[in-house]
């Protein structure tokens, strides 16, 4: 399948600017599936609870979903992409899988960094699997994780273990320690990775924030099939077959699953 | 306080050459912690059960351990090194931890690599942690584990869990995979590792195998300390401060272990 990033700078409180360059990033592009940075629809930088309320959105019920849903028919793909979500009183830092049927699934960030837990309310669920269709290797299962999340490594394992074959990883990375550590998580898991990070600054009131760009997708045997760039829009697309991570054979006398030894783990 | 890492190539089934060679390289270095390959007192590369027999030794009474306790107490520093060990009837790919006072203890791998598989019974414990004494800190707490060990993040974790401030890790590693991943491992566990591996190459009858040396030793944050030459014999001493393992704090707002979403994640 065509799966792949984009990468890009959104701009903060400016949803429908963030929309409108998503959908020229990706005019002539194809793919299957596509994973887009955290928060790509309202930007990282809050000052103010009162900015959320009015950044954040209903799943399936603003402007950011809609435009994914109209996108992901459009192209018949399944699009992955941050989110600053609105439950109730609440607000999560969250991704959202976007089907071409219409059906949206959403993932709650369980690992809030920084100051995120002044605006966020951490996720209430675990990890979970969902199943996409690929016109070449038929179901394919994809897990979604958000940027500090990989520094848990119990998170992609718990991603592994449910069965997923692709991580998907939207990111606003502040710092570039995680590009250099998914080959590990995808090594460790026999899994494809595609961390979508964002670029650029936040500039607000009396702060700023850089994020530092380099999107990565690395294979299940932790090969870097593509690396971005640290500050320019950029979607890239690999052809990959997500099968080759169903074989969790390390040697031939080694299985990355049948392998652990649960009962010494401290957990 | 000093710690760091033996490279060197030991001699298949030369126990008393590869103990000699120990003694010349450590001849002119001070330290308080080193660690040494795994399997150093017997080579890789078996191809007969009848070879372990000969090659292994019951921890404390073989003349290894001897060699490495008078080690120990002459320069009053605590050793660690991988050691083919024999138990009753059994055979372990094991490390051992060499006190100055001649305490011993030992650690028996839990994850075998390919045809070790054939020799060796998996390790029947838990990798354990252990308090040493250092002139300048105080008490520090020390984890074991070996070579392959490494790929299942659970083996760190379980150290870092149980209070392990450095990670010492004999390795005889084929391939470079680890020497990269080990910041990783530094990083998502903030703790010291020190990856001491061998070189050179196991020639038997109809078989090879080679080694990648490029020991490593990282720190809690991720800094490679010290690197090591692919194929060179060296001895490399770190001036490290154990108590900056203590400290799991990421950001103000992140702490490691408190961060930690246990309930969510699938073991």
């Amino acid at each position: 399948m065509k799966a792949g990033y984009l990468q890009f700078q959104p701009q903060f409180g400016k949803p429908e600017e963030n929309i409108s360059k998503i959908k020229e990033l990706i005019r002539d592009k194809e793919f299957d599936l596509l994973v887009m940075p955290e928060l790509a629809n309202s930007g990282y930088l809050f000052t103010d609870k009162n900015e959320l309320k009015e950044l954040s959105e209903k799943i399936g019920d603003g402007i950011f979903c809609r435009a994914l849903k109209k996108i992901s028919s459009e192209k018949n793909a399944y699009l992955v992409s941050g989110i600053c979500e609105r439950a109730g009183s609440k607000f999560y830092n969250s991704s959202v899988l976007v089907c071409p049927d219409g059906k949206i699934f959403t993932y709650r960030k369980i690992h809030l960094f920084d100051t995120e837990k002044l605006w966020f309310t951490p996720g209430n669920k675990s990890p979970e699997v969902y199943e996409i269709s690929d016109p070449k290797s038929g179901t394919v299962k994809i897990g979604m994780m958000i940027c500090f999340d990989w520094f848990f490594p119990e998170t992609a394992r718990t991603l592994a273990l449910k069965g997923a074959q692709i991580i998907c990883h939207p990111s606003n990375l502040v710092m570039s320690y995680c590009q250099r550590a998914m080959f590990t998580r995808a090594l460790e898991n026999r899994v494809f990775t595609i961390t979508a990070n964002r670029t650029g600054k936040d500039v607000r009131e009396k702060t700023e924030l850089g994020f530092t760009g380099e999107s990565v997708m690395v294979s299940p045997i932790g090969e870097y099939l593509c690396k971005g760039s640290p500050d320019k829009d950029e979607v890239c697309i690999v052809e990959i077959n997500p099968e080759d991570a169903l074989n969790k054979n390390i040697t031939q006398n080694n299985n990355l699953f049948k392998d652990r030894r649960k009962s010494f783990y401290k957990t």
